[in-house]
């Protein structure tokens, strides 16, 4: 899962040599197009879900609002995440569907951005905070809600290429 | 780890009769002390775990930023959650583990509030940007990367009484 | 459908003495319950509301986000409108009608509060935000469309006592 | 007032085929410059519009209180509005005009951008601010208050030309 | 100018004993009224500080748009310091003074709660960002300007009693 | 210190013809490289020094924290400054220095950005807001304290070219 990391002088770049945190110079990255693709779900029981689904919420208010939640988080990433430059997103779209199976919901996020660096915080803000509102709307009939694996599934453009997850 | 949802009328609390929206009507709630615990993890490859603990981030800053990004975020949770209620809250404690059998970072919110509704999301949305800061500032070294395991681990006050999660 | 406002010392209570703004001094106010209904219109052409009603926004989601936008802007009424003060909301609702007649949309919002202060601004904020976030939705088919009538319809509790409008 | 909307196709392109919200992808087009201009009016009685303009208030403050509360509000649209792209404005200019004859203000945004999209929105939002701003100043002796009126002027920049509301 | 700090066992509040950072528990604190004034200055040539007082300004517009920003900045004090509580402010009120012998301009901040702490944060974060609104607004006049003396001028209610600066 | 300001018509570029705030047009100018550097310290008692330097918070979460919250501000100077433009930053590094002789902190900030206008104010905030975070987390052992001297450094970049202050 993980990549090599530090063999020889790798570094963590969001920290100075006096291992003080700082928001990496990007001036010199050229703007170009990005899209990142992340992914988390929110598991819970069989009976809740279907209350999603089907139940007084049947027309889809729990879902539309995470939906616009989750947009709406991507948007301020940056004054989230103490480190994450501001960005012009140029597009943000979340999907998410009800999977019997887990039992529960899959959330993905797809941002892009004209821009010297990647939207790949952005991606993972919307999934997070969409899969919150999910939990937060739920949670009054079901305590052991739980989020997990929250991940960057795709990246595309800049300087590192592309990337897919394995899995 | 579900509680039985929906035997005869169960309903989500947020999503009225009609399938919308609403943030529910809590005025007729006393305000009392209430606290809440969550707990997510950052799982990621040992060598990045390493750079954290003692490569150029030794002195601690890629812990002690994620720790003041859960504290704020805490503090912004109903701008981020729409149905929310806006509190007060008086007491945010972000406790940061590395671990290395995961290998990665256990991160844990307590948050306490003196009102009329608990603080869960509070305590999970620290928890998640918590994660989300610690995931930025060591995704330059490495991608697979994946947030796990957001819950709830334990809820004190409120009418619905003492909650711990079963593991 | 104006009070007679100024006869003898009428003054602004947000401008003191020197014409100078200023966030009034609510600390000798008791803390009650205090409800505000506020309500707006999107009037727009015949063509456009059927697209809401009935078009590829078949499900609602022009509604719904306007819903979720409004409750979202009520929370926050305190960070745009320069002398309101911050207010820890109980509830905040929104109604929307699609309007035939109009045609157009009637945006209704409700919000409460147990507080020393009242909350006409927050729900004249919600109707105003989700009238804006109608108009957005929809201004790529139509560019003629108003928001119109926005105004306080009720107003429980507060020394002033119980107001609402003519019509 | 209306174009004619839903000749043959037409459909809401911030809902996709499945009716769910989403943000427009803009990274496919320029970057040029655009200027939107909005209006709206606060209608009230003579007496108040009075004190507005001769009574404690004459040195400007409710004026000038709305117009900074209408630029500041046009900076965060994109907060505010979900579909909204973040833009960064070049320009925003808030005019508020005392008419006797309302008798009320009338307020006028005019923004500009150089970027992809276009910035009505940002001038609808700043005029209804500012016209919230000035009902809340003025509400404490008056309550039959009506934001009335809130509509695009004139549109210049974009792929669909210069637009110029018909009165 | 300073009491007597670490005597003793004298630690910060703010710290815990691991050296972390963390939002103090105020929840077995009682809600009583305080108050905090705070003060600060504008320095800047006499040409400019006659630009402010007479010249296009004339209208009061640079004090003016000072006042509103100090104002708003007081509430979201919580959101810029990232250990401060959030409060429910129930007064703030900015006095800008003109002053010939500095040359420049004098802002004081009084802030009011009825809480269980106190409002020095927001008083001096309303006096920061008044003084940054002055600086910005005559920068292009002249670039050595300097904010200096911002400090805690009174601070009266909560159990550490009345304190008043010396000078 | 201060340039020669009004020898002739000098004027306030934020305040029109009229006495009104505005935001200054900058759709006219092109986006450049530009870098802003300024700083300010947090004068405090000898006590109080020791106590950040080498006492509970000798794991460094005093600056480390202050530095985070500088960052943040930084990029959040738009929504605080009325009259600024949004710009999209491409640095942020802040550097907070203890100084046994002032005794204090003396807190630099440097900002950059590829932009149509300056970044002297997201500089400048960055540092008033860092010695904020100092003060609060220092104020519970200290009260006379002060923040001083908040003055722009140096300024590269964009038409007035390269300034530096004296001293």
């Amino acid at each position: 899962m993980a990549r090599k990391a530090s063999k020889g002088g790798a570094a963590l770049t969001h920290i100075d040599a006096a291992g003080e945190a700082r928001m990496v110079d990007i001036s010199a990255k050229a703007a170009t197009e990005r899209t990142a693709i992340a992914e988390g779900r929110v598991v819970m029981g069989k009976a809740t879900l279907d209350l999603i689904v089907s139940g007084n919420a049947k027309k889809g208010d729990v879902l539309g609002t995470a939906r616009i939640a989750g947009i709406m988080a991507a948007k301020r990433t940056s004054e989230l995440i103490p480190l994450c430059h501001p960005l012009a997103l140029s597009k943000v779209r979340l999907d998410i569907t009800p999977d019997k199976k887990l039992p529960g919901c899959i959330v993905r996020a797809t941002v892009k951005v004209t821009g010297p660096t990647g939207v790949e915080m952005e991606a993972l803000t919307a999934v997070s905070v969409a899969c919150l509102t999910i939990y937060d709307m739920i949670k009054a009939v079901e305590r052991g809600i739980r989020i997990e694996g929250i991940h960057l599934v795709e990246k595309i453009g800049g300087k590192s290429g592309h990337y897919r997850a394995e899995r």
